[in-house]
């Protein structure tokens, strides 16, 4: 393991009021409190687990600034004014480590149609595919093997992790992540039936990703049958998630691993669905409403609703319901006794 | 954004019987009545929705030949006998100019074996790999990026879109449309517990995909543990949807979103599974059987059946015990207090 | 169709007690008893099926030293000690056929990093990236199309089917299979709200695939928001899972199909979750723990616990409420009988 940080790199990103004790391990990796190993840097973010620094096996803890005990043998506290904050800035640092800045240009095995324009401090990755009329954006990152379609537009400063597959015409505005293996631009789910055979509705219309839009690894969102499958500004969508054609998803919401939502449904601004969530197709989710996972949406929901449980319910009933359901069978045992002594009574009154 | 259609092109297309008001919009999309915006093109599908006309921003509306209201003001209507054919005769339209018929030939970044014969007017994409042995019938498109196993065979006019994986040995018939990320005949999930760790049992079948069948962008077909995993004729595959290993699925059968089918079983004809269902292994899901979203399909099914709910019951059924879910808190209420009064009766008639 | 095998090679491989009957058939395929169709293979593996060999239209059947009855005209028993295994020598050798050993070497096509380190004797398919810092270790086979990211360790004898894609830093040790567009190391689901917009959390962290673990096609599994996401030696998943960031899975689970596992869950080992179970996050699934399919688990598990429903609950109890379930339209019937009929007597005791 190489080391991540040296004491010195450490010092200058969190600049820290004072340091207690010293450590001569390799800082090699970053770790909650409890989970932390020698060689690891830890940190006490949250006040209530101030008696896990002093058995952490961490070798350089990230601590508030009135932390007052004394670090083990061979242990180093560093004392800072907000250690989370203080941890954040080692994570950015990381972060670029992680993901250097490419340098701009398109690779010689791409093959790239001579009609497309690719901004000059643009980067295209190795084996990509790029058809005639794409637009791609100034300072966006197109890594290995993507495929954009015919006259896709891509905005400036996104970045499409390896992978990536985009149809004929669909959109990307500015500032949007796409990971590994996401499809944008598959035909919606349409067929009418006739003489016994699904016949294929034409899916013509497209998908418009709008900026700051973040797309989880292998999900897939549908173009539309005509006119566009829109996915607002700032959402966060997560992996295998299922967006069907000519649904017009809000700004900034969060749709968790495995939703799926059916065609033509609406959301509003700031919805958040749990993992797994399934909704129906032409309903309207309206704004700030949030589903536990799992949830069956299969109905409207007034803005700001929490709902649960398939199909959904309020969450305070679904969760009163849920309590109930381990009581039911005793319930029927309640009923049924209290069937037999109704009975014996009225045998005894009518006697 | 450049025109879909001139006002002449429309009007060739749709052939009115007569055209009413005029527009000098450029005409750039197609959209509902209630959501289009001036450069719509909209119509009149269902007579129900005949008062949303008057309201409708479209800039063009095709509507019935005996709709009888005045358009508004820069807006043009189109009297045709069948405002629906009308629009599905531009949406095909729209449909040739977005997949224009590619120029037959391989690709010359293609790696492609000298073994594998590809009909003279088929069409081989950049960057795909195709192994020894294939076969790609005439008329066939794969798209870029596309991987074609050891000895797979595909028949006439099909069309990959781009990254299908199909492994060895697969069988892929006439007219099939797979969407990008595609997986057919990766190994089926069989294991032997022994000795405390789990042994691979080989994976050595195929999967065989009649034709006419869609898949869904990124699902996933297992092959046979041996013998075969078969996706009927005309049957359409919704996105990230799961195939197990010796499924057999019937003929038109519609598999929405997510669904997911555990290994053995077999789909009759005309199943029809809405998203998230899950079905376990081994079961017989007879011919016309149909299931509302996220059931979870535990047992063989009636021909024609119609279920609902985790686990499935009679859709009828599972709809009153849904309504009644509701009203389980307050049935514990009502029981405790019948319990009270009968104790309280009994203690009244003792006495 | 060709020949899997001749009678001769059958005969070398399984090396029959004694053989009764004789086919001319070619042999092409192996079927389970009821499904074989004359050509096919078949096999008694479990006595209770002994009825179905007289009925099989198998040409050549695998059944035990004891079998009593005679072949149908035109098939051929072979006597074995144990027909299962003997079925499992024709698929073995059937596998080695469809997975001939790969020549070594790095194709042409493939781009890979002059830093990277090869072993020798691995094979690195066509139009493979491979990036700087990458390690791949002795006799591991990288198909088609695979992506490494940066500083990627992989062990020996591991075997990536098309399309995988690794992200930078993540590690997979040693026979380890990945199928079809897996995606290892994508970003964990992590945003901070601030002033109405989600800012990313930097997910600087990796994920450790130990040995021996299989994963299914289209699966991800995302990287550490720091330190690691953790796949245990010999644990096996299947198709379209979605693993979340930080979380520990422990050693030889089995994590069906459409699983999805939300961040900083841990997993003991010997866990089993059927298809489509949801997990919540920061919970700690015990070793042991057993989930029915589409199982929503929200809280710890008890070791060696076997669980269903959403939310989950102990098997039986479940099962007990699934059977009351379709009985709950008669309970609310029953208690408002009751009802009426307490009534009617409190007026006749009071008169």
């Amino acid at each position: 393991m190489h080391a991540l940080f040296s004491l010195q790199e450490i010092e200058t990103l969190v600049t820290p009021r004072s340091v207690r004790g010293c450590t001569e391990a390799t800082l090699t990796g970053i770790a909650a409190l409890k989970d932390a190993a020698p060689g690891d840097i830890s940190f006490l973010g949250n006040p209530k687990y101030k008696a896990d620094v002093a058995a952490s096996k961490a070798s350089l803890i990230l601590v508030p600034a009135d932390y007052d005990a004394e670090p083990a043998a061979g242990q180093c506290l560093l004392l800072v004014d907000n250690p989370s904050a203080a941890l954040a800035k080692l994570c950015a640092r990381l972060e670029q480590r992680l993901w250097p800045r490419p340098a701009a240009g398109i690779h010689p095995s791409a093959i790239v149609d001579p009609t497309a324009k690719i901004a000059a401090d643009a980067t295209v990755g190795p084996l990509c595919v790029i058809e005639a009329g794409v637009t791609v954006g100034a300072r966006t990152h197109v890594q290995a093997q993507a495929y954009l379609g015919r006259d896709v537009v891509v905005g400036e400063d996104c970045w499409f992790l390896p992978g990536v597959k985009i149809y004929n015409e669909c959109v990307v505005r500015d500032r949007v992540r796409l990971h590994a293996g996401v499809v944008i631009g598959s035909d919606g789910f349409g067929y009418e039936f006739n003489a016994g055979r699904h016949e294929k509705v034409p899916q013509v219309g497209n998908v418009v990703v709008e900026s700051d839009v973040e797309i989880g690894a292998n999900t897939t969102i549908d173009r539309a049958r005509f006119s566009r499958t829109v996915i607002g500004e700032g959402t966060k969508i997560d992996n295998l998630v299922q967006i069907g054609h000519n649904v017009l998803v809000g700004k900034h919401c969060l749709l968790c691993s495995q939703v799926g939502i059916s065609g033509s449904t609406t959301l509003g601004d700031y919805v958040v669905l749990g993992g797994q969530v399934g909704v129906a197709g032409h309903l309207h989710i309206a704004k700030g409403t949030k589903a536990g996972g799992q949830t069956g949406i299969g109905a409207d929901t007034q803005p700001g609703s929490y709902i649960n449980g398939s199909p959904a319910l309020p969450y305070m009933l679904e969760r009163r319901i849920t309590v109930l359901r381990e009581r039911i069978p005793g319930l029927f045992r309640q009923v049924d006794t209290l069937q037999r002594e109704l009975a014996e009574l009225k045998k005894s009154s009518a006697s």
